[in-house]
């Protein structure tokens, strides 16, 4: 997916939402345990109900791996079905993959290649050739670690190197190793007037933005301070989505909070 | 397994030897692509060759993944076969995971629980509240990345944070969430000098040494640098030794170049 097209969608919609695919057994509605594939039955439902509201989904990879070989093939199946039904959607892997260059190439063979998502998400530690087999996919994303919404954000990626903050210096470095059409960055929204930093040195690249809703960040704060011309934003929401209900309307709740925020962007946008 | 038993397997094989199970199908002998799993049958061959002469075994989950489901039931039935086989060796799943703390809580099911291995390699940027969920594990390690052996270790982990580069205050920071019984580092050995500064800091933890052989790292000078009085060590080698071989003798080779890191290991712990 390219960033025109994800810029349309994003106007198209009237959102910037992206839902977080965070499917745990021990909170999907109970009846669904009974199906084949309750993981992927859920996914569906999720996707279906959420699907005019958003303009990405994304599912994070250790809810999947928690349940082994069945996991795995559930996250196929998502990825597959995003791909049919969602082709305007921009998927994303949250991975926070990253290992020497030849290991990186056979992630992004995973991620790319074989399941088929548009973007990953890729830590920074390991620096630019751990990043860059990413970036040899045309076509596809990588969205980078740069502050993230928890508490351990503050030790390390806030410390002072020289004049900047560590996430201001992996942004300065790391923006050399691609553009804003193949890389965007993880922001965490729990710190949002730290986006007017950001944003001076990254003006055009999108900010994937976890910590709204459930991890207690500010939608509005984050547009005021992040926002630039294209939007330039995807805002996550995963648990106050998909577990708005844990009965059989699960998948009508969960549209309807997705419509709430898709509303409250559509405001916000304006 | 705990620290006394690893110390214990060390002195008795005289060997600190990890062995990187790194199964790419384009490069294991072609003869085992007609079984059932031949990313399975070559690690069973390998571990067979080479348990005598190695305390650690090491799958980096990359390669897995990157077969998909099948992959993922290869790493099930390797990490199944190694806890059979090899229960007085130390399994590490190098996946270089991190995430905020509940998503990590849920790699740790999938790689302690779920798969069973011993330890795990984590990624430090996401902070403390990122590890802890797998230290929560009693008897499991973390095996945390420190200075990795690849040219972008260059980027992030060098610059100065303060007075120190930013690889020792992870090593200063992350030594406090736990402790020399369950936690390691990730040190390449491509920088062996620098392990005298480490070893000022974390003077009692095992380290993780890859980048020997392959990656041109010197054998005798980590162990000059970076040595304490239980080894501390654990060398990885991959390459060089499962790819020893592309022929019907591949296990064969493998445990030859084995044995002779083995060797001059054992040389060296005089």
């Amino acid at each position: 997916m390219t960033r025109t097209e994800l810029i349309a969608q994003i106007r198209k919609k009237k959102s910037f939402l992206c839902v977080g695919l965070d499917p745990d057994l021990e909170k999907i509605p109970q009846h669904l345990l009974k199906t084949e594939d309750p993981i992927f039955e859920f996914n569906k439902q999720i996707i279906d109900a959420c699907r005019d509201y958003c303009v990405a989904f994304k599912p994070n990879t250790a809810f999947y791996e928690a349940e082994g070989t069945k996991g795995w093939q559930s996250l196929l199946k998502t990825a597959n079905y995003l791909g049919k039904t969602c082709p305007d959607h921009l998927s994303i892997a949250d991975a926070k993959r990253g290992d020497i260059g030849n290991t990186s190439s056979l992630y992004a063979k995973a991620f790319f290649d074989n399941l088929g998502f548009d973007s990953i998400t890729v830590a920074p530690y390991m620096g630019e050739d751990s990043v860059m087999p990413f970036l040899a996919h045309p076509g596809k994303w990588v969205i980078l670690l740069a502050l993230t919404s928890n508490k351990g954000a503050f030790d390390f990626q806030t410390l002072k190197t020289g004049e900047d903050p560590l996430f201001v210096k992996v942004l300065k470095t790391s923006s050399k190793w691609g553009n804003a059409d193949n890389m965007m960055y993880v922001v965490g929204a729990t710190q949002a007037e730290m986006l007017v930093e950001i944003r001076k040195h990254i003006p055009d690249h999108f900010l994937l933005i976890p910590g709204v809703g459930a991890q207690g960040g500010s939608l509005a704060e984050v547009v005021k301070y992040g926002m630039n011309k294209d939007s330039g934003l995807l805002v996550n929401a995963s648990r106050s989505i998909i577990y708005a209900s844990s009965g059989t309307d699960f998948a009508l709740k969960a549209g309807e909070e997705a419509k709430k925020m898709q509303q409250e962007m559509a405001r916000l946008l304006k």
